[in-house]
């Protein structure tokens, strides 16, 4: 029996599901990997825990004060980093840091949190390409939402013509009770915070800023682009009015925040605003808080992925996706790093 | 730089497609798998050519009468067997002989053809098992649309609560016919026979057959089941007349072909039959020649898949997808056929 130890940075709602999720894992691990799961440490900004012999669910509710940063995760004795910090794109977040010392040591890192890859992406993948560690990191890129998988494996072998995603469900969910029930922007967000779907700042989401980070993270990481932020022609719906509503629906239109890659010929373009479809769309079809992807290629066609879940499971649930993944392929030689296909 | 021998047996329309689409793609896989991939024999039931050094597209519209047959694909120095002959489910069909003489000399096969894998799939897969050999399938598990990918590798770690797929397009497109022009039955049929849409014996279609094989693969390759043909019910669409059609209209609903999968007690329950669905689901909205598959997990939620390619392109980029999964895993020891996880 092999042993795989792990280490969760970031211990709000998403990491303590995902520690909850990977410790009620433990038997399958055994079983279809031969592998002894360990979660070795957490930690959150101020406070973590750790214990080389693995810590128990019950543990988690009390950590140390003083237990944090990149030198607490590296010295922990883990072999792979789950990152699940705050996400901050313009800074990297404290992601960046946590990421850069794991990847440095060796350590394989399942990302969580956009900023860190978004911010530094090209220069985190040098620093693993030298270690030898492994970046896996499908819950950035749209969580339950196959977005990556599709891209890589799914579709593995033809050359992507072009992508499109409804990849915010916040956007999504405004959008839809402001055409269904007729409320302007800003009812639509009362309502969606009274409910828990928006944050109190709801601007990264309305805006257009966290779709386009998940774009980019799927450019780079799924189609070998080399987007920054800055080369994306950013919209929201913010500025969406009721006579826009009115008309689309006079029209028989269905409005989407949409994220948007198309080649070009200095390489793949990206784009996020409001596209609308007409009702035999499956795109018209995705209401509430469901996310979608279609992708094109000449040879298979147009595929198309719709989910809908409930967080943060779901965004657990796609980090330890990552992590079969992780223990399906075995440890990399450090020579595969460059060309690990995913 | 390393080789990789491919042979074909099954040389139609989908086997001559895929050898022209792996020739054209043979820089890429020097470029990105650094390996020099030949293809060193085909054949179809009575003729064939072979060539070590490998065959060039130009010569592969004249075939040697006598070279075919298992011990011409075995001796021909293949490491990979592309199998895409004439599909019997009742027998095996010719593809059976195939993947037993292959298997059995450790080739790993990519299997188009379902018959012998829904016929004898337990017994061919152990076969791998003691050689080292990987089977892949999806260009038999409804080919351009991820249902392996998308249970074995999206959805990876969960497990599957239950399983929905339109998963046949000629019955798809008969019922759409039906649904939107009013069509009966034959008259749906002459249509897309006219079109080329349908087999001039369409049987194994409009009665479900189809559908239940690949649902019958998805259950054994992709959820670990051991379903055979005699377990699911199956039902097809010969018998939907017009006054069905009349009522379907009337309540707003789309029916659709449907292969199931639940779980029971005794394991997994399958069954191929008509369900409908109101205009608001994603199975209402697959329309024509599309095919779709609906996965529920716990932990993430509901995931749908939506497909539309042109044929047969999309069946032989479907198995060249599944040679890069071989080419990115590299030669599988002898020891980790029993629990390779695709």
């Amino acid at each position: 029996m092999k042993t795989l130890n792990i280490a969760i940075a970031g211990f709000g709602g998403v990491g303590r599901t995902t520690a909850a999720l990977l410790l009620s894992r433990r038997a399958r691990y055994q079983r279809l990997h031969d592998t002894q799961v360990r979660l070795v440490a957490v930690c959150g900004s101020r406070a973590g825990l750790a214990d080389p012999a693995g810590l128990e669910p019950g543990r988690l509710e009390r950590l140390e004060a003083g237990l944090s940063g990149p030198g607490f995760i590296t010295g922990s004795g883990a072999d792979v980093l789950i990152e699940a910090g705050p996400s901050d794109f313009r800074t990297g977040g404290p992601g960046l840091g946590y990421l850069e010392a794991a990847l440095a040591a060796g350590m394989d890192t399942i990302v969580i949190s956009k900023g860190a890859l978004v911010h530094s992406g090209p220069r985190l993948r040098d620093i693993a390409g030298r270690s030898g560690a492994r970046i896996r990191l499908s819950g950035a890129a749209a969580a339950a939402l196959p977005t990556l998988d599709l891209v890589r494996h799914s579709l593995a072998g033809n050359e992507v013509v072009s992508l499109e995603g409804i990849l915010n469900a916040t956007t999504n969910y405004l959008l839809d009770a402001m055409m269904s029930r007729g409320l302007g922007f800003e009812a639509a967000l009362d309502e969606a915070r009274a409910g828990g779907f928006a944050e109190a700042d709801p601007r990264n989401d309305t805006e257009g800023w966290d779709t386009a980070c998940k774009l980019l993270l799927i450019a780079n990481f799924g189609l070998d682009g080399a987007l920054e932020m800055r080369d994306i022609a950013v919209q929201g719906i913010q500025d969406v009015t009721p006579g826009m509503i009115a008309d689309w629906t006079a029209r028989g239109l269905s409005p989407r925040l949409v994220g948007s890659l198309s080649r070009s010929e200095g390489g793949l373009r990206g784009e996020v605003g409001i596209r609308t479809y007409p009702s035999d769309d499956p795109f018209a079809g995705v209401r509430g808080k469901a996310k979608a992807i279609r992708i094109v290629t000449e040879a298979m066609g147009e595929t198309v992925a719709i989910g809908h879940a409930a967080e943060p499971l779901a965004t657990a649930a796609a980090a330890l996706k990552d992590l079969e993944h992780l223990l399906a392929a075995g440890r990399a030689a450090p020579s595969d790093a460059g060309k690990d296909p995913a």
